[in-house]
């Protein structure tokens, strides 16, 4: 009898070592084994000879991957070779021609194209051309994920560039490691350690981001500390940056304004000032001879307390260009953030930003960029667009989302955010005319922007998985795929994610797509249904605190917000109230100016509603809130049901994790319409909303709750 | 020709999967394949037959535990049988009488034998016995450890019991996960998310704990936060507990002394108020109704600003009873900490502990455990034993070591604390006579103590490896193994350590050892030698500051502990000085009180010794300092060339990270070195020791460097 020792032993090891539970940190650069099937063949054919033109950092790191990928999904050794003759296999070809046809050099420098031929003998023979070594590695990224999703090689070719110049993450992480709204641990960037201990973890978050095409990174909170700008610090700095430039990722810090006074004792840091435009030039200089590629500032100024030119009388065009024409020299950019509001002006907030930028339009300096936040507060679950983009035609303009969820549940909610992501960057700003939308925006369509960004507030973490919810990884996938692409449609990018991140399992995929498309409207409705904003907890924003009102500010309360009263709800942004939706497009202020004609999604954002007004479905508004309440609720007890039926798909310990954050979330999301219904009640002068369950605790039970050691809070 | 290809796929699919970097996560509970060999199949066939008696949560964990690391150690999956027949195999037999001849009462309960015999068919057959799943549990670990240290079966019998009741963790862990002393990221306890998301983690923490048999854990900072004695804290703590539960864990919380103030409003905590003891009893019902096996508190009381019974006139005694009889009826324990001093005594603080608590003994109640640190200042690099050991017939007196290197390079410096440890438990007290050494004082022998506690504060954090450094991981499995049997051998442990964690390669094993064995001498005499202590930077404890002398208080200057000036260095305790030595046996005053028969290791512990004093060796004490400095610099670079020669027998990915680790050392032992003798020399009158290298940089270089982002340190 032949013996099948050998072969069951080896057997019995694969499996031993394969079977392990999963722990999240490969992210989606997981490289799951691929199903065996008509393509599998074909990969390792492929595998089986590759070759890259020239030899760099970013060749190697081509190669690193590929060796690490191809044997995990495919379990063959790639054979890499020097020479790309003719024969089948995958070949890297470095080609200045491959960017023409389109417009910008940065676009023809970081595309690719793959192409597809037969080999000399028969087989497949793929081509990844690039004028860039940059552009390989992000073919490289490409291939994988074909195979990650078993997509026929047939179907590959492709050619593809980034829209967005900047494809950003903005890390609110503090040189001492707390990470400001942070829930999924501490910074990664370990900078007590640094310059020494280039840890892995460094690696293979440039590896992350790369796959995604992210190809910038502020490492620092905009909440600056002017510590980073010390020589000790850059050092640390320029550590990083060795270690993402293989990777196309260039480093960005924020810089505090006051930093001239802080570090060097200067008189002052007002803009105009000879000796501080010197200082920021030294300044620029000192960072430039470290890491070459350096792209610039992030500035957070005159907003929340941060000093800025204000102080000095200055404007935010004053300041920016100061610190632009200190990087320009290098090529660096100076990315301003429009998240401004005034300690003393009593005007509504949501206006703030537009009054003082849009006056200031073509008063930047051409490496300056003005980072708007999607909405007008404060990333709310749900906000009408930013009345800035569209607003500033001669004021490169950007994109400021939010990938870590400072109002979404932290990271024990899962909130996928493609759908919310999508409704802002759809929104048409009818500037300079319709079809203008905030993504024609910030592309640069609408306006020739040539510095173009869209940021993602990092929600990352020294968790083992990165995000704290397996998740929130994809909202951190998202950043970088909707950053190529602005127009890539949601459910895309989330079966994407799912194949290379949970499962190849086609139900289960479905399944998952659905429970994370539905997940934006879940949150929506349990926390701010129509229109509700800002109605969370004080400081930390956590759960639901209608009640509040005792802040040393008006604008943050939240009575301030929702503004109700025995008439009704709502805040009155007409031309009857604040007027700020006089910032809009004459479009967006006739369909918001009367409540018939606002999308019930935005109502309370524009108007104060009577609580029995009637809406368009029949129902009252205050017994649609209790039905939308519900139907949140309703939504998560879904999801779980969704999640547990496809556990034979995914890895345990992933699955189990995320079970018992979807009932975290569920009890939450009881909270939020027990604890809002229940304060409102009373208002509305009507009962208990039908439409809702009854609450499972008394008002002042939640008003008493108290959580001092709530995360991302200060510190 | 028959073919080899399914063979070849899985050999290389195998190897795809096992040979992946390691990031630590694992410990000493890696697993690895156990290396072809003549034990190999003994292992396999014993794997195959696998009985335990009784169902309950620790069986469970035990064969969770074994079908975990049975296939990944052996390729081979455990056949799990529910009879104990007399067939080849592992039998875990509960067995009441497996515990005679032990004294204690847990003793008895904990201990496990392994006995072998020849099973019916003539294999190997293996009976654990215990009287508890406890026991059990401990012996599954011992066999998983025999195999990965390969040993043959035939060697595997053995009887064991801990020699220390409480085997025990604390955590410097605050509520918000700053962790005091931490250098591995934040809490691995994470408040926020609790009772609901019970994490992975905890139940690896816990493996890892029962692994080397630690039974205690306090969960929570000695700088103590009422908060964590809520309800809603005690429901999350509850969490933790029933994971816990299985692995034989019970949980400690730290109490804050005036918690009855804080929480509810009390007047007073004043220990002999009706209504503070009271409060703290009905406080000790609800965690027991929650935790019915809680441990009990841990207190910081009247030390650095914390408060306790003497803010009301109290001594330790009333307040650690009163809180004692609160736990009393529930079977809990309070352990008191001796770390005190005083803000207003200007007695020097080496003697504060021994003046407060001397007097007290016999005035704890039984379940009172007084808790010392291995010396009298404060976990400095080397020092004398602490002179309580000993000195407390009537009062349980345990001992709290370090694991978290406050004082030893943080996580940064390779530091193996068993020599260390030992020197200090090998100490003689020559109380009440000679041969009392401080392990017979601990484990009850010198004196009779029912609760004995061996204590390590954590290093653990939530560092992907959990303890930072990769060998840091090895002080908390020797905090285990050596609770379990203070007699243990450093090299010994080092070994089994290295063999679970690192690599089988015999050559790399011995210098790994080497390396282990020597470091603690490296860091002394790179550090602290000669008896220097507490010359490091201000409250981070970061490097070298002997010149600092701006404290609040007198004590925690450097200045005042080494008290350099044109006569000599070095603290004077004997009767000419602070005679702290008085508080020794009659032995070791009259060792310590003169110069020439005090062991140099601790010379300037207890002396203020002139610089061209001539030592033994011949050399000045000047040259002696310049000497050492360099040897521990020496050390260090020898270190590395030793770490480099191992580069093939260790995981690359651990390897590199110590690479890394290394040269940050090495740089750090210089800056020491440097800092320390160019500080020194202008008091010695000498010119610079021709022993050390010449200085890197300059005595003003040092002084003005800054780190105020330094781990560890408050927030």
């Amino acid at each position: 009898m032949k013996s099948h020792g050998p072969i069951l032993l080896l057997l019995i090891l694969f499996f031993a070592v394969a079977a392990k539970a999963e722990d999240g940190y490969k992210l989606w650069l997981r490289y799951a084994p691929v199903q065996q099937g008509p393509e599998l063949n074909r990969y390792r054919q492929l595998a089986g000879y590759i070759t890259i033109t020239g030899e760099g950092p970013t060749q190697a790191a081509i190669r690193r991957e590929m060796s690490t990928a191809l044997p995990a999904m495919l379990g063959t050794t790639p054979g890499f070779s020097s020479v790309a003759g003719a024969e089948p296999g995958i070949h890297f070809v470095l080609d200045p021609q491959a960017g023409i046809g389109y417009q910008h050099p940065w676009q023809k420098e970081q595309c690719f194209s793959v192409k597809y031929s037969e080999g000399a003998n028969g087989g497949d023979r793929i081509i990844v051309s690039s004028p860039s070594a940059i552009g390989l590695l992000y073919g490289s990224f490409y291939l994988l994920r074909q195979m990650a999703m078993q997509i026929p090689v047939g179907q590959w070719p492709t050619i593809t560039a980034p829209a967005i110049r900047w494809r950003m993450l903005n890390h609110w992480d503090n040189l001492n490691r707390y990470v400001e709204r942070g829930y999924a641990g501490i910074s990664i960037f370990n900078w007590h350690t640094l310059p020494g201990d280039t840890d892995q973890r460094y690696t293979d978050y440039a590896r992350a981001n790369a796959s995604v095409g992210i190809n910038a990174v502020a490492l620092t909170n905009v909440n600056a500390n002017a510590t980073v700008l010390t020589d000790q610090y850059i050092e640390k700095v320029k550590a990083l940056a060795d270690i993402f430039r293989p990777y196309g990722i260039r480093v960005f810090l924020t810089a505090r304004f006051s930093a001239p006074i802080e570090l060097d004792k200067l008189p002052t840091a007002d803009p105009t000032d000879a000796q501080v435009a010197a200082w920021w030039q030294q300044k620029a200089a000192a960072i430039y001879k470290a890491i070459p590629d350096f792209g610039g500032f992030l500035v957070k100024a005159n907003s929340e307390g941060q000093p800025g030119p204000q102080n000095y009388g200055r404007n935010h065009a004053d300041g920016a260009n100061m610190m632009a024409r200190a990087v320009a020299p290098f090529g660096g950019i100076v990315i301003w953030r429009a998240f401004v509001y005034s300690n003393e002006t009593p005007e509504d907030r949501f206006k703030q930003a537009y009054n003082e930028f849009v006056p200031l339009d073509g008063k930047f300096d051409s490496n300056v960029v003005i980072q708007v936040k999607n909405g007008p507060i404060d990333f709310q679950p749900r906000e009408p667009f930013h009345p800035l983009f569209g607003a500033l035609p001669h004021t490169q303009t950007a994109m400021e989302f939010q990938l870590t969820q400072e109002y979404l549940g932290f990271a024990t909610h899962l909130v996928y955010l493609a759908p919310m992501f999508r409704e802002v960057l759809d929104a048409d700003t009818y500037r300079p005319q319709q079809g203008s939308t905030v993504a024609n925006v910030i592309t640069g369509k609408s306006y020739a922007y040539n510095h173009t960004v869209m940021a993602g507030v990092a929600n990352i973490g020294n968790d083992i998985n990165w995000c704290g919810h397996p998740f929130a990884q994809a909202n951190w996938y998202l950043l970088g795929r909707l950053a190529w692409n602005p127009a890539a449609n949601a459910e895309t990018i989330a079966r994407e994610w799912i194949q290379q991140t949970l499962t190849q399992d086609a139900g289960a995929i479905n399944t998952i797509s659905k429970i994370m498309l539905g997940s934006h409207e879940a949150v929506v409705n349990y926390m701010t249904p129509l229109g509700l904003h800002h109605i969370m907890g004080n400081g930390h924003h956590y759960g639901p605190a209608p009640w509040f009102n005792s802040a040393p500010r008006e604008d943050w309360n939240c009575t301030y917000f929702h503004r109700a009263d025995a008439k009704g709800i709502g805040f009155d942004r007409t031309s009857t109230g604040s007027n700020a939706i006089a910032q809009y497009a004459t479009y967006w202020q006739r369909q918001w100016e009367s409540v018939g004609t606002t999308d019930t999604r935005y109502l309370l954002w524009f108007h104060h509603v009577p609580w029995n007004y009637t809406l368009a479905n029949g129902r009252t508004l205050w017994d649609q809130m209790g039905v939308q309440y519900q139907q949140g609720v309703d939504a998560v007890a879904a999801m779980q049901k969704q999640w547990e039926s496809v556990a034979a798909s995914v890895d345990t310990q992933q699955h189990q994790k995320v079970s018992r954050l979807l009932s975290i979330q569920l009890s939450e999301a009881k909270w939020w319409r027990d604890a809002c219904l229940l304060y409102f009640q009373p208002f509305s002068g009507n009962p208990y909303p039908k439409g809702a369950a009854p609450p499972l605790q008394s008002l002042d039970y939640y008003k008493n709750l108290r959580f001092p050691n709530a995360p991302g809070n200060g510190q």
